[in-house]
């Protein structure tokens, strides 16, 4: 049967050619670990995506969850799935050994994740939401909320959300007006409403654990007014058993376009005045904590994006070798047999685009998954803060990337199904409509170009983008070794180069004042900053390939090859297209900027 | 209230700025016309369309038709819709008055159709299709014919489809095995299966025409051994009454991801033996008969994804003036009043876009109705068969360019309003999913592609083509009036000069049999054709937008204004990067060509 939810070949290829997985063994954490028990966590993970998760993908998409009597009722296949993934113990993948967890490299936990983001983003959300609220927890709660709340979501009994956005403020959390009022045991009551608080209610779980954002009385105006509370569905007493329902009412649920297994609720706190939260982290400093989840959510969309892309690349793939359609234009006689359509050029420009796209960010996905390794193991302080500082930037492209243009590879999967596509009896259609949110949630694609602009590139004095200039020109300097790469490798510099002067005459522009100006185009610098980035990632697979060739294993050269292909496809199609967004940027363009509302 | 269809001051400019609709009033055919006849038509146009098929719209999409006894039911709002339509005389509004109609310019029957392409695509294709095949029986039928099946369509008592697609072929018509035998009384018996067919069953008329390509027994292999037949629902006796039942079964109903109110059928000809069918022009030449529908389906198709492109554009321009969110970079003091996220620089990009893309659109759609105009009422006989050869050239442009671009447009619709155009609270997500339709409905992007770069171009000695770089020249020509229009028209110039010698390029590679290759990339050479025209098109509204601004009347500086920024986008964000795909189309670039198939 051929692969559904990723190639494990290239899964193979990433980690241990690209990526080096196995030299992560080497670091004390990972030390029990090899190539062995990695291979043993992805085969479970694939065996249990495959029989629990994808067979009710298109169920959950048309039977949408349901409000009755304030709950959420999903259909039955949910839980059992969300118990085999518990079971099998990747809630805590990455998680200690004491801990209860695999302690499995972030790297790995990742690739193990993907099978189920492949299989059926919908129900994978319900887990990959209580992954990140226990993280959040274990990084910034007390000893006591561990205890209470901790404990018993990495059990899998408990699972969590994240709840910040308010209807009327949106992606401004500055404005949120959930208040929480101290109470005399120290607790506190919260009094706001939230919406699209994805998993907001289901009945997969005993309890749910919500980590909200919410404003002190005395908190000053703004983002540093705003303090991070859990808020638990039901209370829990003092030996961990549930005690009475907590006042967080589940209002409605709103119905999506797609993504519709995933419950999208507004909740609404302490209708009744008693809703009891607990203060996580110090006061006012709650959107700070909240970035670590936001920031290990942001990853978790952009590969949950890659996975939809690569879903429908191999659906599409598996459609094109085995549907036959008319003749290739230098043989149109009628009496011939027609050709399978991957024959023809504009369906293999669609198949080697989508190729290009998710097996492009399927590479930065996992390679930001390794930089988080780095963050926590790496041997000394400065080399992890390095690591820290190149994920902090690339988080923006890890997220955006991958919702853009692997919604353009779902695009791309449709129409070469042609009218069969378009129908709900196959299943690409589902993965454009699943894809669509990508670009949407977690920071939408103007908020992650302006975090990229106006936050990531300057912080720490620019230590991030030198670390990736340096990384780039490293792999240059490698591809040098073979003349094969000459061809691809130049675009990439040409526009590095570029790219690093515009940086530096907006970054300029932006320590005057001028941040109107040189923020308004800053969807195309994303754009440019993402290809870059995407094409640095390609040229370094293509080294691999090299490589893998140069080892003359016959039964790799049609996969090196096709390596080499959608990376002379990337860097020679898309990277030089980008010196045109460059040149509007350079002249700080101001079409969109002096646009005024009354000329629409 | 704000206008929820389209702009009707930027359809008045359309009209009576750009295309001069009132100097068809000085042909004969349009004599009894004038701009208040014109208006009055539009005027009745939008308020059909906005009592009774804008407001079924979603419910059409929420209760998409069901298979029942074999038959397809739909939602009774649908009836009325169209009975609507009918009673107001769109079906035959550009037909003579003598044959019933209103012998309205095609430019002005487009306009009004606009609105109820806006307003639900999905009801609105019943007609469009009845509208299709009853032009393709008036071109080709006998007058028997026409007595028979052709009045009562005009009288809206019979409805039309066109039967192409099945299932093993796909877009390759040449290998239909749906035959006709000829029977003894001189009609003939149908034995295939159809699918995709629009309209292929529904409750809105007394009988279905279907337009249905056959082959008969001495076909010649391929498209040259094609006929069309009329195969109606049910016989028609001598005295109009209807007869028997004819033995075409609905066998199914495929289900969409979007435009779902228009039944999408899969119907079985001949399954019992008896499926009588009506021989429409000579024997074999069916396909050419059957080109007019198409052409005239493709152009309606692009009016299609202009119109949803439209809707979009206006809901999202809206909600961005009327949701207060965010604060601009340089005024982020949280105690400050929100503003309206049109006053964000991403936000007006994205309007903005949206504008130039649907207006450019909206725009080359009823250029193309003007010049069918032509093609119908010009003087002499060479002036029609320019108007012909141009109108030919750019079909596969008005098709295929709104399909890919107004889709963008819904995309960023979606975006504008956040997690709302999401769900499915809000009609934008619905605009999206309909549109996704039209870049694979009458003929795919590939096949537009295909049509223009190895058909078109060089169609009567490349006739259309010279006429086209003329045109486009003249333009330029006028627009060197004004300074201000310098930065728009240089980047057009520079894109058409390039473009014309790759044009030769490429033909020339084509004429030497380099089939292959020269059409490999013809996905490159669409997208660079259609951006061309477009901006061709901007800068031609530009110097109307001019002149009007040179007329000075206050209340439509505004208007002017917007337009000229709209104009600036297009030609100076969207055409120049245009250059990059020459490139590649001049270095005869051959990555996706030369993939193959083990290597993905």
């Amino acid at each position: 049967m051929s692969e559904t939810l990723l190639s494990s070949r290239n899964l193979a290829f990433e980690l241990y050619e690209v990526l080096d997985a196995e030299g992560l063994t080497q670091r004390e954490r990972f030390a029990e670990h090899n190539r062995e028990t990695f291979d043993a966590a992805i085969s479970t993970a694939r065996s249990i995506a495959e029989k629990y998760f994808a067979p009710h993908n298109r169920k959950n998409d048309e039977n949408e969850p349901r409000y009755e009597d304030g709950k959420a009722i999903l259909i039955p296949e949910v839980k059992p799935a969300v118990d085999a993934f518990l079971e099998a113990g990747f809630l805590n993948a990455a998680r200690s050994f004491e801990a209860g967890g695999m302690q499995l490299p972030t790297l790995l936990s990742q690739a193990c994740f993907a099978h189920f983001q492949a299989a059926n983003a919908a129900s994978t959300s319900y887990p990959f939401l209580t992954m990140g609220a226990a993280n959040l927890i274990e990084s910034f709660g007390t000893e006591e909320q561990k205890q209470r709340f901790l404990q018993p979501m990495i059990e899998g009994r408990f699972f969590g959300t994240m709840a910040l956005t308010e209807p009327h403020a949106g992606s401004s959390l500055s404005d949120i007006r959930t208040r929480a009022e101290p109470a005399a045991d120290g607790s506190y009551r919260l009094k706001g409403n939230k919406i699209f608080i994805s998993g907001g209610d289901h009945p997969l779980s005993e309890n749910i654990v919500h980590m909200v954002l919410a404003k002190l009385p005395d908190a000053p105006a703004g983002v540093k007014g705003i303090s991070l509370f859990i808020v638990p569905k039901f209370l829990v007493n003092d030996d961990g058993s549930l005690g009475a329902r907590n006042d967080v009412l589940l209002a409605g649920l709103f119905h999506k376009m797609g993504w519709r297994g995933t419950t999208s609720t507004a909740l609404n706190f302490g209708d009744n005045g008693h809703c009891v939260g607990y203060l996580v982290g110090k006061p006012h400093q709650g959107l700070s904590c909240m970035f670590q989840m936001m920031n290990e959510a942001r990853i978790g969309v952009g590969m949950g994006a890659v996975m939809l892309g690569y879903a429908g690349y191999l659906y599409s793939l598996e459609y094109a070798r085995e549907r036959p359609q008319g003749r290739l234009p230098d043989s149109k006689d009628p009496t011939t047999a027609p050709v399978s359509i991957i024959q023809h050029a504009d369906i293999k420009r669609m198949l080697l685009t989508q190729k290009a796209y998710v097996e492009g960010a399927f590479d930065l996905g996992l390679y930001a998954a390794r930089l988080f390794d780095d963050t926590t193991t790496l041997a000394t302080d400065i080399e992890r803060r390095q690591a820290h500082e190149l994920l902090d930037l690339l988080t923006p492209i890890v997220k955006s990337w991958p919702s853009e243009f692997c919604l353009k590879a779902n695009e791309l999967a449709i129409q070469i199904l042609g009218g069969h596509g378009y129908t709900r009896e196959y299943p690409v259609e589902q993965y454009y409509r699943d894809n669509r949110l990508n670009p949407i949630h977690e920071g939408t694609h103007g908020i992650q170009s302006l975090d990229l602009l106006g936050r990531k590139l300057a912080q720490n004095g620019g230590a991030g983008l030198k670390q990736l200039i340096r990384l780039i020109a490293e792999t240059g300097a490698r591809a040098q070794k073979y003349p094969s790469l000459t061809a691809l490798r130049e675009p990439l510099e040409h526009l590095v180069a570029r790219l690093q002067s515009v940086t530096i005459g907006l970054l300029t522009d932006l320590a005057q004042g001028k941040v109107n100006s040189s923020l308004a185009n800053s969807a195309l610098y994303l754009k440019v900053f993402g290809h870059t980035v995407i094409g640095w990632r390609w040229l370094e697979q293509a080294i691999r390939a090299e490589e893998g060739l140069a080892k003359g294993n016959a039964a790799d050269v049609d996969f090196y090859k096709g390596k080499l292909q959608a990376a002379r496809y990337f860097l020679t199609w898309e990277v030089p297209g980008c010196h045109h967004e460059l040149r509007l940027l350079e002249n700080r363009d101001d079409t969109c900027l002096n646009m005024q509302d009354k000329w629409y």
